[in-house]
């Protein structure tokens, strides 16, 4: 039983999961909390694969590697990899650690979205569509703040829509859905969840007009 | 003090709203809801504009109704609109509600993103790309979550992306940032949030292949 905001405020990235199996009813509980979900009209146009299978991990850890090594190629030339206490240091060795241990996680939650069941409001707009998203991860921050109820670490990831094709082939993923959030879960090896840094609100909201904060 | 499960169970698309003012504690703890959400590289690539002002307001709804109206169309020529015990009219109604009183409730949050903060990895695939998504509605389902727990009625709606052009005149907003949520939130006027209706979790979740649901 954990009251909504200790959730919310304690909800980190956790890369180091141990390969320890996660209790069936455990699962589903987190399963539900995605269920729960309001999507667009109520229909849930979202559906979760959750890997399990040793032979599919494998698969999809040599992917994520190659995607994760390509995307931080920038990010390892700007910083003194020696230097445990720049953040992006710390970030990145968590990113390898995650990178080289997905084929042992319990599991792997792949979300899935079918665009035919959505209405996406900003489609015809002259700048990158995001409003799908308002169906699936509204699931999404639900399972994860379930994780951080029952002590599971997770993490959200998108680096595998780089191999969406790979992805629906493996597991069988029919040709009309998407795949838009990977998410790693376990017990979590370090300290897990716990406290995270936010912009202070004031930073975020505004009331009545752009840059008018007055909280 | 609301446990997580509670929370996300009974949280409904509340849409009759009273225009009673919302106490700044508590519009604050919505937000910082919203600060503590997961985002991509932690970029936080969110704002909200907080729209209490009742002149914006009453040019928000003008917009809001003739779009809600387009959109229903097909709606309300599909059902007999006297028969209340049918969901969609019911839904209808609500939604016809909100259209109407939409300049007096107390507060539209209004969720402004900024794909150039964004990696969006699947823009270069051969469907909608919903990704960026991924680092807005985590924080808007963190706002509908504790609108839940403080007793504030709320609803996803995305509809205004069809006006962003004039929304973005009428807020202020910079040119490089997108709308994407479009809550309006207050107190309940009829039972507020409460039971909700979902499928069950076996037709939502599959484990290592698609189709095979093993809870």
């Amino acid at each position: 039983m954990v009251e909504l905001y200790e959730a919310m405020s304690s909800l980190r990235a956790v890369r180091r999961l141990k390969s320890d199996p996660i209790p069936a009813a455990i699962m589903a509980r987190v399963l539900q909390a995605a269920a729960w979900a309001p999507t667009g009209g109520n229909v849930q146009p979202f559906r979760i694969v959750v890997v399990k299978s040793r032979e599919k991990l494998e698969k999809i850890e040599a992917w994520y590697q190659q995607e994760w090594a390509r995307y931080t190629v920038g990010m390892r030339s700007a910083v003194d990899l020696s230097d445990n206490d720049n953040p992006t240091v710390r970030t990145l060795k968590a990113g390898d650690y995650l990178a080289n241990h997905l084929h042992d996680v319990p599991a792997l939650l792949v979300f899935c979205f079918n665009p035919e069941h959505m209405a996406i409001t900003d489609a015809g707009l002259d700048r990158p569509s995001v409003v799908g998203g308002g169906s699936v991860y509204t699931a999404v921050q639900n399972t994860m703040l379930a994780c951080r109820a029952e002590g599971l670490g997770c993490v959200l990831t998108t680096l595998l829509c780089f191999r969406e094709a790979e992805m629906k082939s493996l597991l069988g993923i029919p040709p009309e859905w998407g795949t838009c959030a990977h998410i790693p879960i376990g017990y979590p090896i370090l300290r897990g969840h716990g406290p995270i840094s936010r912009r202070p609100v004031n930073k975020l909201a505004y009331f009545d007009s752009w840059g008018d904060a007055e909280i």
